[in-house]
């Protein structure tokens, strides 16, 4: 790192300059000359630059390389403006080929985006007849260090998740959510109003499933018709500086059932509980186990046929996973989502969701709107 | 294929089976017992499956499988009624057991998507201790079959390119696009009329790019105000029972300068040559240098940064790619776009685009709005 490089960088760089130095002492430790990054969100955390083309060379000794191609030169000298920038298309071996004549005998790869095509292409480029140069899977290295989000990363989440409660207040006292309208409509009313508010995008195809849709978990929004005893289940987001938010609500048109009322309230204490085990140290299969046990010992095990919960951050699926297949433990400033659900075909089903950040005192609650059931 | 089957396969379910028996065709020239497809649009072209999780099992005897988790058993059931169901997580892991233990011994894969580590874990999962049975790549076999549309895949593709097109005139007549506005503001109206015309969704985000910025290749909208004597570029699509339109017009607010219409002329004639050499066998590198040859000899060789188009369905970028890089030649019922753009960084840029599709006859063109130079 050179003295006029360091000078260039402040704020926000200096922040994303950390985080590849992050990466840069795990290559130390595992003795590779530098590290390829292929993921393009990777590519993003790790150089603030969003083009849909890049990779990343990240060296042991420092002087880091961005690649992308002609489209984004403006834009990366922008987004990145003290990363070197190589201008090539194929990113990943143009890279590999750079780290070859530059003295890289051992270089990191992720192994689990690379394809097995792009694996003999990045051979081919890094050692033409050089039996010595290795290539090294370094995993999921990068999507660890995303998992735990930094002040500037938890401060995005909050306004995202901020947006999504206001677009949904929004919605509701206007009158925006009755009967006789449609998924879509309702959908899209969502949608425009998280836009006004501010979003960048939607976080994902908003879910607006009524009726026996709701007992669909991933159901996309149809020309189906709110009617007066449906339950309305809207699972949705926003994303804001790059982060995106999630959260699910369900409600009840008109008087709510007994057996709606059960259900909602057995989700819910599913939902506390969840919340409740997100403490630092926890396994994440312990988190989803706490949540899932009354749902089980109600007899609608079956019923929950999903995780509990995910972490959230540049995408809105990412480490950890909160599920009894799910490995490792919570650590502080993780962001994660807690939804549980139990969902009856040909009924209805409800999810509560909420997204949060793990922290020593309890986890810091970004989703604002109550999860009391509302009759509308 | 049993007599059973065939009987319930009618419709759109026979034409979706007829792309199966296309890939089988292929897995017996290569003598392959079965092929495993893991790229999701790629199960969605060979079932109608639009599930986030699945692989499928073609065999070459017949009987294929899908496989899909908990989430979407509801969903398969409905969406490919005519298929085996597996219901498993690791949707391309379990098929490749299910393939081992019923005596599929060399089972091709796909290994531009297979990642490294998938690979070893189908390996694991086919054959614990057989080193017999073989992975054999396949490569983009599915996406060749996909670069050909049938009559039901054009009539969509029709239908999205009317919808953007009738969501652009409805723009203008309404006079959303003019100084005053930004750029966001125009990307959501543009986005909420291809909605309320019957789009499903927007085919990618939106691209409004006024000023300076219509110089910028892949601009994001910005609160950028819209100033007379600005081009402003408009790169959008809609889809339509999941196909994708894709189509750019560029617009000057006022009277163009000279140079304005210098550029857009010149791109305007590049667009025509490109269409024109939309002919059946030829190389799609002589499509992209037909257009390419008058911004060479303009002396804008430099500011066309990118290839001249590619191919569009259920993805938006798909084979072939027109580029002096691309591989092949067109076929009849290729859907493909024709964008030549030219970019001056700092003052503004133009490009056009259209969606066509290959015939014997000429291209069939589907996006219908004009290419004169609208001043508004």
């Amino acid at each position: 790192m050179t003295e006029t490089r360091t000078q260039t960088v402040t704020g926000d760089r200096a922040r994303i300059l950390a985080r590849r130095d992050r990466l840069r002492e795990l290559a130390v430790t595992r003795d590779l000359d530098a590290i390829l990054v292929t993921n393009l969100v990777n590519v993003c955390y790790l150089t603030g630059f969003t083009g849909s083309n890049a990779a990343l060379l990240v060296r042991a000794g420092g002087a880091d390389v961005l690649a992308t191609d002609g489209r984004y030169t403006t834009q990366a000298g922008t987004q990145a403006p003290d990363l070197d920038l190589l201008i090539e298309r194929a990113c990943g071996r143009a890279l590999a080929a750079t780290a070859s004549k530059t003295g890289t005998v051992r270089l990191g790869y992720e192994s689990h985006v690379v394809t097995v095509d792009e694996l003999a292409g990045l051979q081919a480029a890094m050692a033409p007849g050089d039996p010595v140069a290795e290539l090294l899977s370094i995993g999921p290295a990068v999507e660890a260090l995303r998992s735990i989000k930094d002040a500037a990363e938890i401060e995005a989440l909050r306004e995202a998740c901020a947006i999504a409660d206001r677009a949904l207040t929004s919605l509701i006292d206007s009158g925006g959510l009755q009967a006789g309208r449609t998924e879509r409509e309702v959908g899209r009313d969502l949608d425009n109003r998280m836009l006004s508010l501010g979003a960048e995008a939607v976080s994902f195809e908003t879910i607006v499933a009524a009726g026996a849709n709701s007992a669909i978990p991933h159901h996309r929004p149809t020309e189906a018709v709110l009617t007066a005893g449906d339950f309305v289940k809207l699972d949705f987001g926003a994303t804001f500086a790059g982060y995106h938010s999630d959260m699910t609500r369900t409600f009840v048109l008109g008087r709510p059932a007994d057996w709606q009322t059960d259900v909602y309230d057995l989700v819910a204490t599913a939902q506390r509980l969840g919340r409740e085990a997100l403490v630092v140290g926890a396994s994440v299969a312990d988190v989803d186990a706490a949540a899932r046990l009354p749902i089980v010992e109600a007899g609608h095990g079956p019923a929950f046929s999903h995780g509990l919960g995910h972490g959230v951050g540049l995408e809105i699926h990412e480490a950890p996973a909160l599920s009894a297949l799910g490995a490792g433990k919570l650590h502080v400033d993780m962001a994660v989502t807690v939804e549980p659900g139990v969902y009856l075909v040909g009924r209805g089903g409800v999810r509560i969701e909420d997204t949060l950040v793990v922290g020593t005192d309890g986890p810091d609650l970004l989703t604002m709107t109550s999860k009391e059931l509302v009759a509308l």
